[in-house]
């Protein structure tokens, strides 16, 4: 897989870089698409978006061979690097999470984002089949030459169990083991202000990514405190999905299509996002310029 | 199918009614999930919004199956009628299009859309097999025990040859020839002056499909006119894509978050798009009241 190598190398140096860089997270082709014609440098799923997209909540309800088909529309009609995420990896222990990867590869991605809460129950998986999984990945992307980037995802701050100073050494724990067994970047759920993030960069360094939500700090403040990576999670699809709903309720409402018209692409438009990119076509970013 | 018989019959009384009602176009689960809970009375598929989400360009390029299971996604999540643009019918003749078209009867949806420029050659489809292919469909209903919707577009409008007012004919002519095969309504593209309309209703009285652009009357000058379905076409696409343009560049150049986070839905809506409308939930539209 030269290609994918080669994709997977430029997608890590991202998170090495001194800069922070935006991954937007998409959840079908043309969400995709218009992601990397605004110029970002590599494009990310979001689950919630992608299932929930296909007819299924959250979680790992999809039928794993619907999910991959899912992926590789994405990754066949993308230049960018493509980072999927793989909810819990779709089954327990480092055997099958590693299936999950390798068919992800194969469907073009070559990025992944594992997270550690049980979806078939609620609770963390234990840190020890957690690291075992993280490793089996690394250990994977050696056999088949693809360096693929890891994102190891902890829900430790989102749980109910303990106190939050318990949750918080909790997620730094989890963050730590995850990097020792070959995680690229670390991704706690919920942190959010620059008080914990500086804390948990002090207590786990390393590539960290952070969701965009409210109440986030600002790119500039999260570079300054040492983030690498913000993604955008489900927020494109809550922000898409809000739009809709004001157009229904505009146009039953108000009978006014202004939403609906206003901002919109046209239909040429619309159809270059389902395709790639052409050879020689300007490199990303500069449409909008 | 009597479920679908007598969605079919609460879909084709709206066309009946002396009111216009707006038909929504929508492209996967959740942008169909959200126009129903707006509190449309029907919900539509665009080719073009639909193809577009799976990296096709729109026209007939998507495998069958393929878009099949699209629309079986859609039509099993929600309560009220689905409609499926089935673009030109997926192959040529009427023994052909009447098995799309029982294909997409068993997939849930109970009408179609059906459009006379042939996809493959850029011309529109002779008028004698249309007619057979509307006709075909009308039987295959019958022998299905469906009263499926059938709404015949014509972009006779749209072609380049001859003048406006020899296009002008041929739409009506068309539209005359597409009632008496046995059409529910039919759809002129581009037909969009408040002068055209009144026209064309005089020349070809009957339930009559304009799709909302830039420059349609307002809904009050359409039902004035004698309108009884107005529907977004692949608008609602445009302006979802629209927004993450925006998204996209404010967050590349402005360094903003602010379309991303601004009006948007939560995680437990977005998850709420993904099923069906829980037994004994207020029927559409209440939410919004």
């Amino acid at each position: 897989m030269p290609a994918a190598s080669e994709k997977a190398e430029r997608f890590r140096a991202l998170h090495r870089s001194p800069h922070l860089f935006v991954l937007p997270n998409a959840w079908d082709v043309p969400s995709a698409r218009v992601f990397e014609e605004a110029g970002f440098p590599a494009i990310a799923t979001s689950s919630a978006g992608m299932l929930v997209s296909l007819g299924y909540p959250d979680g790992e309800g999809i039928p794993r061979r619907e999910f991959l088909a899912a992926v590789r529309r994405i990754a066949e009609r993308l230049s960018v690097p493509l980072s999927a995420d793989i909810v819990a990896g779709f089954g327990r222990g480092p055997a099958t999470v590693a299936r999950t990867v390798r068919a992800v590869l194969d469907a073009g991605a070559i990025g992944i984002n594992l997270e550690d809460e049980d979806p078939r129950r609620d609770r963390l998986v234990p840190l020890g089949r957690q690291v075992a999984e993280i490793r089996a990945i690394r250990q994977l992307g050696e056999s088949v030459g693809v360096p693929v980037v890891i994102n190891a995802r902890t829900d430790a701050l989102t749980r109910p169990e303990g106190s939050a100073e318990e949750r918080f050494r909790e997620a730094v724990r989890r963050a730590r083991a995850f990097r020792d067994a070959g995680a690229d970047c670390v991704y706690p759920m919920r942190l959010t202000t620059a008080e914990e993030i500086a804390r948990f960069l002090a207590e786990s360094p390393g590539p960290l990514n952070v969701m965009i939500r409210p109440g986030l700090p600002s790119l500039e403040e999260l570079e300054r405190l040492g983030v690498r990576r913000v993604s955008f999670g489900p927020s494109a699809s809550y922000a898409a999905l809000g739009l809709l709903r004001r157009i229904g309720r505009e146009v039953l409402t108000e009978r006014s299509f202004r939403s609906l018209l206003d901002g919109a692409i046209t239909f040429d438009e619309l159809n270059r996002l389902a395709v790639a990119r052409a050879p020689g076509a300007p490199p990303p970013g500069d449409e909008s310029r």
